[in-house]
Formats: structure tokens, C-alpha cells, sequence
């Protein structure tokens, strides 16, 4: 778009509420058509005016002296601008969680992986990113927990704990994890789910109600930071969402030319 | 919607660039469609989920103690909000025209025709429409002079005047014509545009910049009156109209579900 390169991130799978919709019948311009189909079109069509896709979860994004690094799972990718659109999904911390983030709590195994050279971690994963994660991660550690948090295929020959964590907290030197049915303690937890809570994705971001703060251009607080779609509020319907895709990504070509 | 009843007023011929425009690329879902087609297919799927249609410029908006009425034509429809989606294109008033209207310049021919019984007037109209109410105009008044401001077809009995007004001015007690060509002096004077200056259409409405100012619910300063798409300012773009509808109709309807 205007000469400039465009670059979407987003997870292999499609896990959005859209993606699971069997009829969207007030997307206007498309009678009947299943989220899927519709999600399908819209990447089709990105694609053809020159789109890039990437496929990964946005783990965090730091602001530099030139515009944005982005940490993509074992990737680094740079930007002038970013659009943020990840729907209105928000992850839920685990109690404790937060307090921990950086003492014991990490995720990125390609940033903090190194730092448990032989020792013992939990991995919480929600989906087969986890798994890849953790694959990584277990060639590095010295012993590894597997928490499925939600449903998904796991290597056979990793240590499943089939036990769902209901809360982090400080041991000496390392993180304990509860449990329903007890408490074990590892020397640090690495948590993959599907989206990164906010606060941990980009620091400082505004939030207005139950979504990320914009003005009419879908600016964020932060210069050269937009968002679009569910992430901004209600309503959660996709006219919506594209219509302020449209305007975010006018506005951020706007911010890039305008230098 | 809702259980709603939706009523979307628009001229018979659509005039707006998007009906003119060959070819549109950039409409999420659908690949490089004519504008004319995805009217149609706005249309029809509105039509389809119950929205009514009716054809006509409104004129004018006067709230109600129960919310608004408007001004269609010869029609008068009474509705509990209102959503304003005219699109970009401004009128531009004649010098010296605001200050005479209600003082010998009319926008209605059924508000204000009676006026002018056996009296004389000049009509200057842009479109066909402007040729009916020029029809119930001529039963009324004793003299009308009609001027195709814009090309369009003119029954072949009315007085045309093919000069392009400049200006109004008061006269003694009635309506002072300015054309390039000469003056004329009448005792009224019915304008009829495809659209309505926005001051004459709704008093008192607020603007920002170039458009209609709105909130992100796209309520207007008016409560009860909502705004979506061009006429709300830049980025004059399909998709973002289409989102803005999308918002103002959600939020229209729980305007009216509030009570």
C-alpha cells in the first residue's frame, strides 16, 4: 500500500471467535457466508495488493529510536509503524502471576531459555505453539513439566503433568505452582497462550473500558502505535473491525510519510 | 434489527461517487467490483434482513418530543433516532442565499408552496426530482421560471431559464435573481440540490474539520442523532463507512432500547 511494505502477524491457526462462526449473514457485501470463508477472503485479498504473512503469536514489542522491534516467538521483526488487531480475546493471569513476570515467569524461551541451562521449569501452554516452545526449551533445561492448559496434541515423550494450575507463587529461588491437586516448585514457569495480556505485550498502553483507548483515527496513546477491531471495544462485529482496519492503516501510512 | 424498524431514505438515483466509480479493489471481500454492484449488493442485503427503503432528499430534521421528524419530499416520517449517512458532497449555497431563507428562499414546495398561491417564483433545480416538485409547484403559483442549474430532462411546458444564477438579494418584498446574463425579480425563490447544506438540514449540529463531528459510538452532538461514513470526514473510504454504519446502527438501537 503507497509504497510501503506491509507485514501481518498472526498464529498459524486461526483461533478467533470468526474463525469458529458457521454464518455471518451482516458483514455487508457477503449474504451468508461462513466465518472462515470470510476470513479466507480478506487474507486472499490482502495478499493480492501485497500483503505479507507472518505466522507466529507477538510476544512483546519494544519502541526504538527508529519506530518498533516486535519479538515473534524465535523472531525479531522491526516496523515504523504497528497496527494492533488481536480481537478481543484477553488472557487471564494466573494469581500470582503478574508479581513474578522477569523473577521466575517468562514468555519467551528464545529470550529467557538460557537462564535455566540444566535446571528444572514448568511449561503452562494452551496450543501447539507451546509445544514448539517447549521443544526448544527442553534441550536447554534440565528437567521439564508439561501443563496443557487447553486441549492439544503433545509429544509422547514429554513429562505431562495432566493438573491445571490455579496460582504462581515465590519459593526460595524459583516460582511454586498450585495446583487442585498439589504444589510442586521449579526454578522458573514458561507460559504460552494463544494471545499476550497487554500490559506484558507493550508498556504503557492506554486501555478505555474493557478496550485498548484510540481517537477517531485509531491512534493509541502511543505515537505510531494504532489498533483496530475487537481490541478496541465494543461492538465486537466485523463491519466494525474492518472499518477501522481501513482508517489504521490509512493513518499509520499517513505516519510513516509524514515521517 | 433487534425488532426494530429501519428505514433508509435515499434518493431513487444513487449520486454519490461510489455508484460512478468502475472498479473498487480495496473493499475487504470482495475483489475488484464495480461500485454500482456493491450498492446493489448493500441494497438487496439490507433489503433481505428487513430494512425498508424509501426514495426521496429529506429536506429537513426537527426533533420531537418523542424524536425526530423529517421532512422527505412531500412526505413528512416520524422516527425515534436518526442516522445521518449523506456522504461527503457539501451544497454550496449562492451568495446572499442563507440570509433569505424563510424570507422568500424555500428548500419544500409542500412546506411552503401555499405561500406563493397565484404569486411568482423561480425554481432552481438539479435533478429530476427538482421537476416534480416543480410540477406541484406550477398548480399553485401564477408565474415560474425554472432553472436547470444541473443538465437533466425538462418537461417540455416549463418556462426554462438556461442562465446560471451567481447570486441572491432582498428586494422589495421578494427575491432578486443575479445570472450572468441579467436580473430578475421574483416573489420567491425553491431550491432544490441533491443534498441538503447540513445547517439548513439539522440545526444546530456540531462539526469538526470537513465533517459532522461523532464520537467512537458515532453519536453526533444532537442526542438521538447518529453519524456514519463520508459525511463524518476523512478517510472518504468504503470500508470505513461501512464499519461507521455498522456502530451507529448498534448504537441507534440501544439508544432507543434505553428508552
Amino acid at each position: 500500500m503507497r509504497g510501503l511494505d506491509a507485514l501481518m502477524i498472526a498464529p498459524k491457526i486461526n483461533l478467533s471467535w470468526l474463525a469458529r462462526t458457521d454464518r455471518v449473514d451482516n458483514y455487508p457485501g457477503l449474504k451468508e457466508v461462513s466465518g472462515a470463508d470470510l476470513l479466507k477472503a480478506f487474507e486472499d485479498q490482502a495478499a493480492s495488493m501485497g500483503a505479507q504473512t507472518m505466522h507466529g503469536t507477538v510476544r512483546q514489542i519494544l519502541p526504538t529510536d527508529s519506530g518498533f522491534m516486535l519479538l515473534v516467538e524465535n523472531d525479531v521483526v522491526e516496523a515504523k509503524t504497528v497496527v494492533l488487531a488481536m480481537g478481543a480475546a484477553k488472557p487471564k493471569l494466573l494469581p500470582g502471576e503478574e508479581e513474578l513476570i522477569g523473577a521466575g515467569v517468562s514468555y519467551c524461551a528464545t529470550c529467557d531459555g538460557h537462564f535455566y541451562k540444566g535446571k528444572s521449569i514448568a511449561v503452562f501452554s494452551e496450543n501447539d505453539q507451546g509445544v514448539e516452545e517447549a521443544e526448544f526449551l527442553r534441550d536447554i533445561v534440565g528437567k521439564m513439566d508439561y501443563y496443557p492448559v487447553k486441549k492439544h496434541d503433545v509429544p509422547g515423550d514429554f513429562n505431562v503433568i495432566d493438573e491445571r494450575p490455579t496460582a504462581l507463587y515465590q519459593t526460595d529461588g524459583g516460582v511454586g505452582v498450585e495446583t487442585k491437586e498439589t504444589k510442586r516448585s521449579y526454578d522458573g514457569v514458561f507460559v504460552f497462550r494463544t494471545g499476550m495480556p497487554l500490559s506484558m505485550l507493550l508498556e504503557g498502553l492506554a486501555m478505555q473500558d474493557a478496550g485498548i483507548a484510540v481517537d477517531r483515527s485509531m491512534r493509541t496513546n502511543i505515537p505510531g502505535v494504532f489498533a483496530a477491531g475487537d481490541c478496541t471495544g465494543k461492538p465486537l462485529q466485523v463491519a466494525k473491525a474492518v472499518g477501522e482496519g481501513n482508517v489504521a492503516a490509512i493513518a499509520a501510512a499517513e505516519y510513516i510519510q509524514k515521517g
